[in-house]
């Protein structure tokens, strides 16, 4: 008997009739004679309905107390769908993070899993109970809730198939898996069977939508196989995993991009030691996520210091960063919020010629230019003004051949 | 500084105008100088549309996942006071019934409260917080969540201020306190400045709503006393302790009704030691709450034997009981749903001639027919004909007086 985890997604479980299907799917995989821990998110938009009251009560909401508010919305689906499985006639029970054994920081908002205790966990599945644990929640020594961050049910999904050693973690959600582009973007998108972890986590953290890049982190450090499949149809969906097969390794797998994106230039900045922790350390410290940092070559100790954050956080980067580059004698600070990024991702990239010159020559065909480049072992990266994103993913799925079948 | 604890009902909770309003009699009780815990129900119809999103997916949900569900409306309206508390500049923190420290029996939608072990309450009070506890819950020594009936803040209250030894319990509620009958029905209805913790339970458990029987009898064992306000106006209220002043005693103080009777007579009887086991015990398993019993004096050996339930349980007694009549040999079974009832509470009753033989002409002057009587040391209860009921509660509120002002 295999024990299997499975995570169904807000949109998964919306309304009554969804929680319905969900269960049909989880009683379906408990016929074919296995255990199952289920993980579950908070219906539809419940969230943003909490956060929306919060608001409407205090402007400021504390962390704490959002916690605790929020958690609710993952308690609701996890009982319903419970006592959906129990109409059927199957023995299920719900269970909350805190009785799940789930033990976090407690860095409200954003609390990282310390310990998974699945005493309880463990005593039900022996009753022979499917068992409901609401996702994206936890408790922390002092008996508070903690929640783990937006979209973080799929990080409780992979740490329980990893503390269980579940065969398998299986992602239920709203897409068909992963596809090597955006379908919404471009039509020709094939579906892809199976994935690298490194991969999908470059795709994750580089604009793709499909799951949780710490999930994706987790499910690569305890080996846990993870399926991400769309609840709606039977489709099998894409295996991310480690033992990728040989023959797609050292191919472009897929096209991520970002429309959100904002480059910030400190320029003219003085090239000495320290000075690119006298600027990121205050925007870290100021909750301020920075993906790509790109410093240009000094020319007579003077270099220009480029950045990017989400648009939102443009403003709220500038006033972080001004002072600092007047305090350090940088000459200015300039921003551009219309821009987006456009990567290729795939294994073994740098070890074969030729990937990055054809990504160049594409975007350059298009009449696209390219503002900034970042790489890793695994992905190329270019950041080109927003509205010519969706015309470089075409162009770029176009010339590595993604849309043939596999 | 004097310990308050207040309970907020649902419908001073009801909406983020209506919770700020709360805090903000929150907030004057602590400028006040007191240490404030307060005790909140879920908003408005919160309970009611998680039941309805439970019978969607199952008709006969599960006790324990029912409480589960249940118990969320009350953590949400704790964080919101909690959130509009802050708001204001008060220091505050919610907690659930589990962080209060409230353990109970593991008696699914109806547990009793074992013990509260306040410490982090305490602690929390301590550190200068207003403490906001969901009501209505508990949680049992396996760390499941039970909630303790509809209606049950009130008990979470009374149970809090008496292990908190708190000065007063005040429930703000949508009624300005206790009156001399339903204003609805009498409009020369006068708001009871005080009253005795066995009237007020006598008015709970005979049709009057302002406040949850079981939480004055908690109040009356504790000694707490229990201040019933509206939470809309600034008026006091009535208070219900022990200590009831001379002068109120020996007279009816309130008029109880209730709507909702329906009586059930198990016709010739035999008249023999453990008929009335007989037929209790099986109702009380099926969980039938029996009111008023009475049984005529036996003639031959045969006898009548007369029950009362609440309207919507009759045929689920009349399913139970049939089978048993038959079985002892009784006659047959008569229901009839379409009753009320309409009590006369006051203490010293039982001494002061005149109180029945008032109350009965009153009826009689009215035309109206007495089907039962049942009387206690400090209540007379008629029960009659539904549509007449509220014809009977302002008839006796003339005859008895009531409408003088104290």
């Amino acid at each position: 008997m295999a024990l299997i985890v499975q995570k169904y997604g807000g949109s998964s479980v919306a309304d009554a009739e969804k929680i319905k299907n969900a269960a049909r799917r989880i009683a379906a995989t408990r016929d074919e004679g296995n255990e199952v821990v289920v993980v579950v998110s908070a219906m539809g938009k419940t969230t943003d309905n909490l956060v929306s009251l919060a608001y409407q009560v205090n402007e400021h909401p504390d962390d704490r107390e959002l916690d605790a508010l929020l958690s609710t919305g993952e308690l609701v689906s996890s009982t319903l769908l419970a006592m959906a499985l129990a109409a059927m006639g199957y023995q299920a029970i719900s269970l909350s993070g805190a009785q799940a054994g789930i033990t976090t920081t407690s860095s409200h908002r954003r609390a990282r899993i310390l310990n998974i205790e699945p005493r309880r966990i463990s005593k039900e599945l022996e009753k022979g109970s499917i068992v409901i644990v609401a996702g994206f929640q936890g408790i922390t020594e002092e008996m508070d809730v903690t929640t783990l961050g937006r979209g973080a049910s799929d990080t409780t999904a992979v740490a329980l198939a990893a503390s269980l050693k579940a065969e398998v973690c299986q992602i239920y959600t709203d897409v068909e898996g992963v596809y090597t582009a955006d379908p919404r973007v471009v039509a020709e998108a094939q579906p892809l069977e199976e994935i690298g972890y490194e991969e999908m986590l470059e795709l994750a953290s580089h604009g793709a939508r499909v799951m949780h890049g710490r999930a994706v982190e987790l499910g690569e450090l305890y080996e846990v196989p993870i399926q991400v499949s769309s609840s709606f149809t039977g489709k099998p969906g894409t295996l991310i995993h480690g033992g990728v097969s040989m023959e797609v390794r050292n191919k472009v797998r897929s096209i991520a991009h970002d429309l959100d994106i904002a480059k910030i230039t400190v320029v003219g900045v003085p090239d000495r030691p320290g000075i690119a922790a006298a600027i990121f350390e205050p925007l870290a410290g100021a909750g301020i996520s920075v993906d790509t940092i790109v410093q240009n070559a000094s020319v007579d100790n003077i270099t220009d210091l480029t950045f990017t954050v989400a648009s939102g956080q443009e403003d709220e980067a500038l006033k972080v960063v001004e002072p600092i580059a007047r305090e350090i004698g940088a000459r200015e600070c300039v921003s551009d919020s219309r821009l987006g990024q456009v990567s290729v991702v795939g294994t073994g990239m740098q070890n074969t010629p030729g990937f990055a010159s054809r990504m160049f020559s594409t975007l350059s065909e298009q009449g696209i230019n390219i503002q900034l480049i970042t790489t890793s072992e695994i992905r190329i990266t270019c950041i080109i003004e927003e509205d010519r994103v969706e015309d470089a993913v075409r162009a770029l799925h176009r010339a590595f051949r993604l849309d043939a079948k596999e």
